[in-house]
């Protein structure tokens, strides 16, 4: 690591002789393999983006040129030029750095990414405010294939292609993958523009077999087809200049060419093919068993799981499984995220019923809203977190027209160490708000099954939101029977305090009432809440407790308090849930217990406003 | 109108010989114009398809074959064309047919549509539905040019493009505006496809010039260029076969076509150029005015409009164009909204700083949060309805951020005439969720513009929601003056009950707190919640009621309540607002009032809960 460990700054980097960054290259991919491997986060992606970020800024002068990193899942070797080595030990832990691009945590961070397809339309932002400014500087979006597919991407392509002043570098990092597999017409297009072979190949085919006067003839001809037929390439009709592919793991091409791009006026789009994993063979086999890794040894490579707690994940994979077994009208639709939404062994089983729509939630929402006209039962297996990237079509498409569509809302809450770009916090308060919704939280694994069976019967717009990660342990059923709508359950009997927990709170909220000897009621349904339980409870309690794992504002505890105000009923009430801040990356159960969300949290929180056992009421108006 | 009205369905359409459909397609001109005439409702856009809606009816057999409307606004001759000629003169009023299609109103109303680019989705869900199902219909999308610039019907064309076995039809309906005039590079590229001089022609250009050695290489070359470059057009790229362009009002040219193009399987792209407001010169004049036009009498057009109260959207566009000239940073973005949003004088006045991105909402807000990044002071103007668009660009680039980018929510609260579709009903709860946020609702014209000032000055994310039309006829000052972060005002002293009132609701509040000698508080801030004055207000009455123009469930009533129990307060409390259902089109006011949400329906509640004068405060505890 001689080269490497010089490197503080890319300031550092740019007094390198060109011969030396392809030995830095192998210095920087040797780290990044050795720094995931003890830390656990993102490495194919990372093995991948070597050279180009190399490259990057050894010919831009970061951070006066802005780059912004698509995703951001590939920005290790980024953090580690620039001035982040030694912090990668800390890598998406508490306190830790990110593994995503943020602002705060470094200047040469220009936008935050980590949801998908942002970084046209930020470095176009970018781009326009220089021009705006009379300033000189460059702004480059790097942006894969996957992320390609998303519709912000090409509305970005459409309002940069016009404007012939600006600074403007997209790179496609062309890996053929997002986290599953490709999907769609834009790559089978971005297939064949790699196949190499064509406009330049065509013209000198001409050239070599035609004699003058045809020569003179084909290249007229050829005059006709460039100018009006259309131009080279479906990123030319959109206004940029497009140079490419070339060599991604290449730096004697890679330098030059964005050299020669750093002098041209105008969008310029550079089509770059890197292959994920690169120079790490087993990753290079498997880039997504590779894509996100645990902690593993190198030398050995990532050992098959050992039998830990069943996933919410996989209790959804089994049940759109077996539910499609036993009904042929089932559809499973999932915008890229065959495997991190259980949905590989569906996808085997039932191929023609699988839809991957590629990092396209939008289309997915409403394309599922399309089929539910037509009497099919769609199912949409989708990150609470990327949700919001449809909300639009869930209401104006989906709940307006009260249609039967599923949503299984995975990585519901808090995620860990993706971060706050991932909190699936606000679904409950973004979903509730919407008339037809049926809104359910799962507290164990068992229950998640029968709610998305009590969705999929419901006749209508119903989503299960459920936690990242492994539950209780409950044992999950195979049957596909369904819970009553709206009606939620008590789980323990006690006195004064009634705690109404939803979901993953159900379980540490029995715990602290242990311990308070409070009633605890599964509510179950956030929307239909269950009113007569809500009553009952009211009625037998001296003080009610809402506890939530999502957004206190407009959250569940919400939904309690307007459903008391409707009832008329005055009660002492105390809402506890996510804060109303961006949470930071790290460890899941330590962010929910530095929330409160722990059972001593929860009674702590209980203990400090109504006292133990008899409740004290203070009341402060 | 002989021909006319003896089609009361689409069957006695097709019964007509092809001869007939020229002057049954001037008869439903006449009809349309006639109609919106004596209604008001959309104009130029259904002038524009009136051959195509009668070659579509008469080419397919609907509503077995199913027509999506994209935006649907173009839908009055398909509405009069299925049954409900006799309707129209009930076209947006209260229990009168939609504006737009509907699925409950027809079966020939295969989608809802409202908002844009929507179409291609639906139609693609219905298409591989039919396949699923061993079903020969078809699905068809027609969408306009405008629509086409949002990139979700790219990833449903994206999507499309891959299955060679389903009967869907594309047809780009291809007048060159969405409501402003279009903007990006597609609509460049669609011009060029619209000269007309493309491959078609460059191959006939061959065959007449050349010799026939020489016509076999001309052919060999083109072959390559069909295969090795790329195919004819960018939606070829996208595996459609395209078809066109051609004339949209020529039923001549379209009924053969369509017929073809009706016995070709796989994913077919129809290209049509039409004229918005053809047939009628003044429409076709200025298209812009006659979009959506109020009544008006067709022998003189539409007046200039009698010197009304001012609108809200008026004080925006005004205070935008004083800001402007105060400050150098501030750029305003509109998702192809300049006439709606009030930007016109902006454009006029500040050219270098407006920005039009199309039908974009994703890229609007995220363009704007990389311009926030330069330090630039971005306005992003956008209807309440269409933000929800743009969610997870506002959480995920924006809030996150924490960046400096005002949003500026037109049409909040009840719409109108557009229905259910624009209601902009559901901004409090999911914008307030969001960390950062700063959420203002307007009670009055010079209190918007204050709020205007005011989260413009304010460094980070800030909206403020106003509602559609004209306010209560306030003095608008010309100052840039901010009111304080945070702070709600009392605008009446009264006793026992008071009421916190939001934006809209002020002034019925007052109104009703007159009759009850309640207390008003105007709280300005939905977020922050003026906590003092809350707590100040349930120390000096017996119960509280809030209201606002937007959804009960997570609302400003919401937050209230989580204040108070934040706060550890009890107290009765009565939430009025938007109740949880999708509302319909009619009269706003008559709208608001069956809501309960004028004064009368406000003092009623309030009355009907607490009594009058010294509450009454049942509590069913």
């Amino acid at each position: 690591m001689d080269l490497l460990k010089k490197i503080d700054r890319p300031e550092d980097l740019r007094k390198l002789p060109r011969t030396q960054l392809k030995p830095l290259a192998d210095e920087l991919r040797a780290f990044v393999l050795d720094s995931v491997s003890k830390t656990g986060g993102h490495l194919s992606s990372n093995l991948g983006t070597v050279e180009l970020t190399i490259a990057l800024h050894y010919v831009f002068n970061t951070p006066e040129d802005r780059i912004v990193w698509d995703v951001g899942h590939q920005t290790y070797p980024h953090k580690i030029l620039t001035g982040r080595r030694d912090q990668m030990p800390t890598l998406r832990q508490l306190n830790g750095i990110s593994g995503f691009p943020r602002r705060s945590e470094s200047e040469y961070d220009t936008f935050g990414t980590a949801h998908s397809s942002t970084s046209i339309s930020a470095a176009l932002g970018m781009a326009l405010a220089a021009k705006t400014k009379g300033e000189n500087r460059h702004a480059i979006a790097v942006i894969g294939d996957g992320a390609m597919t998303a519709g912000m991407a090409f509305e970005a392509l459409n309002n940069a292609g016009v404007h012939d002043d600006i600074n403007l570098l997209v790179i496609l990092n062309d890996n053929d993958m997002s986290i599953s597999p490709p999907v769609g017409a834009l790559n089978r297009y971005l297939a064949r523009l790699m196949s190499g072979k064509f406009y330049a190949t065509a013209k000198n085919v001409g050239k070599s077999v035609l004699p003058a006067p045809m020569l003179e003839l084909a290249k007229r001809l050829e005059e006709h087809a460039k100018g009006m037929v259309v131009p080279a390439t479906m990123f030319e009709e959109f206004g940029f200049n497009y140079i490419g592919p070339i060599d991604g793991h290449d730096l004697e091409s890679l330098v030059p060419t964005l050299q020669n791009l750093k002098n041209l006026k105008g969008p310029q789009f550079l089509h770059v093919v890197t292959k994920k994993g690169q120079g790490y063979k087993l990753a290079e086999a498997d880039p997504v068993l590779y894509h996100g890794p645990g902690k593993f040894n190198p030398a050995e490579g990532i050992k098959p799981a050992t039998s830990g707690k069943v996933t919410y994940t996989q209790v959804f994979g089994d049940w759109l499984c077996d539910m499609a077994a036993h009904d042929r009208k089932l559809i499973g639709i999932t915008p890229a995220m065959r495997e991190g939404s259980g949905m590989v062994q569906f996808e085997q089983r039932f191929p023609d019923r699988y839809y991957d729509v590629g990092i396209a939630e939008q289309h997915a929402v409403t394309f599922a809203a399309g089929m539910a006209c037509e009497d099919l039962k769609p199912v949409v297996a989708i990150y609470s977190t990327f949700l919001q990237r449809a909300y639009d079509q869930l209401i104006h498409d989906v709940a307006l027209q009260n249609l039967d569509v599923t949503f299984a809302l995975d990585r519901s809450g808090l995620v860990g160490a993706d971060g706050a770009t991932h909190a699936g916090n606000y679904d409950i308060a973004y979903l509730r708000c919407i008339p037809n919704m049926v809104v359910m939280a799962a507290s164990d694994e068992n229950e998640c099954r029968r709610m998305l069976s009590t969705a999929y019967q419901y006749k209508g717009p119903a989503s299960v939101r459920y936690p990242r990660g492994a539950g209780i342990g409950a044992q999950v059923e195979k049957d596909l029977d369904t819970i009553p709508l709206g009606k939620g359950e008590i789980r323990r009997e006690g006195q004064h305090v009634a705690i109404l927990a939803f979901g993953t709170m159900v379980a540490p909220a029995l715990e602290a009432a242990n311990e308070l000897n409070a009633t605890v009621a599964n509510m179950r349904f956030v929307k239909p809440l269950d009113v007569e339980l809500l009553k009952q409870l009211a009625q037998t309690h001296e003080a009610l407790v809402t506890v939530e794992e999502g957004s206190i504002m407009g959250g569940a505890g919400a939904a309690v308090a307007e459903a008391l105000a409707e009832a008329g009923i005055v009660k002492p009430i105390l809402h506890l849930g996510l804060p109303d801040r961006f949470i930071d990356h790290g460890d899941a159960n330590q962010l929910l217990a530095a929330c409160g969300l722990d059972a001593k949290g929860i009674a702590a929180a209980i203990s400090q406003r109504f006292g133990k056992g008899e409740p004290r009421l203070v009341v402060n108006n």
